[in-house]
């Protein structure tokens, strides 16, 4: 009895999509072999569609979104409020609170938050550029600074620490 | 409030992992962000499986089996015990069958099971194939004919149906 059940591109093309949030080593082999099924409707697509991404995803360098763009979709939106400044821990947060069409605003993604016990301080987090974006004032805070005044931090109960603090603006 | 977070090349490859079973709409998304994450451990590694498996990908002509080779990696095992071949619905669960490490045969996949109702008779399977892998002895079945005489049959309840019979035999 084999152990591989099948040639060994099969079992990498399983076990790369194990490695997916979401998908076990089960449900990564119903997926390989839906895959295959769907050869020409969804195999092909999906492996331009990641070969596309692979070449020209990049990091926002203004909020840190990732898109295939520099500035990023909404940071290229000009109907943006640019007065509100949305903080983020990830991109998946930014992207959730896009999808809930709440806010018309600009984001910062923080790329995680403030853990001491994980070893993660202020230098790992996108804080200098946060600071940048807020103060847009030739970095001096004034009250005609009318730009970002209202910034909305949305990052998990852990994440506290990480909240930025200043007398009267946050 | 832009309906896309991100451009369309993302869009794009969250809604065709969205496909995939095990993942929904978020979980794919997820999945998205991750890839993105890991672009050279991840990203990279799994477009390339999907575009050999794209191409390379065969069906066996001689069981039904899916594998980079025809005659597939079981048929061409020649430490299989030719004697017992196992009818499954689908390649689904001939790997689930050998991953349990059970049986040392070989297998048939019959590609579904009759089903009236869905309209599925039994020129929609694999049954002519099977005919052919059972009746070794030029069609006859003779009480020399060693080969296939045990045939385990492992679909659903709802394949009763599709069960080889004949007298005697099955």
């Amino acid at each position: 009895m084999a152990e591989k059940v099948a040639g060994p591109e099969i079992e990498k093309l399983v076990q790369l999509l194990a490695k997916l949030p979401g998908l076990g080593p089960r449900s990564a082999r119903r997926a390989a072999l839906h895959l295959i099924r769907k050869r020409e409707e969804l195999l092909a697509p999906l492996a331009e569609a990641m070969r596309v991404a692979q070449e020209r995803i990049v990091v926002c360098s203004i909020c840190g979104n990732i898109d295939t763009s520099d500035p990023c979709t909404i940071c290229r939106d000009a109907r943006r409020d640019g007065s509100i400044l949305v903080v983020v821990e990830t991109v998946a947060d930014l992207w959730a609170l896009e999808r809930a069409g709440l806010l018309n605003a600009r984001y910062h993604v923080l790329g995680g938050v403030l853990s001491p016990l994980d070893g993660v301080g202020p230098d790992d987090l996108a804080i200098a550029s946060l600071v940048r974006a807020c103060s847009q004032c030739n970095g001096r805070w004034t009250d005609d600074c009318a730009l970002h005044r209202r910034c909305a931090v949305a990052v998990r109960r852990e994440g506290d620490a990480s909240r930025p603090r200043r007398a009267g603006r946050w």
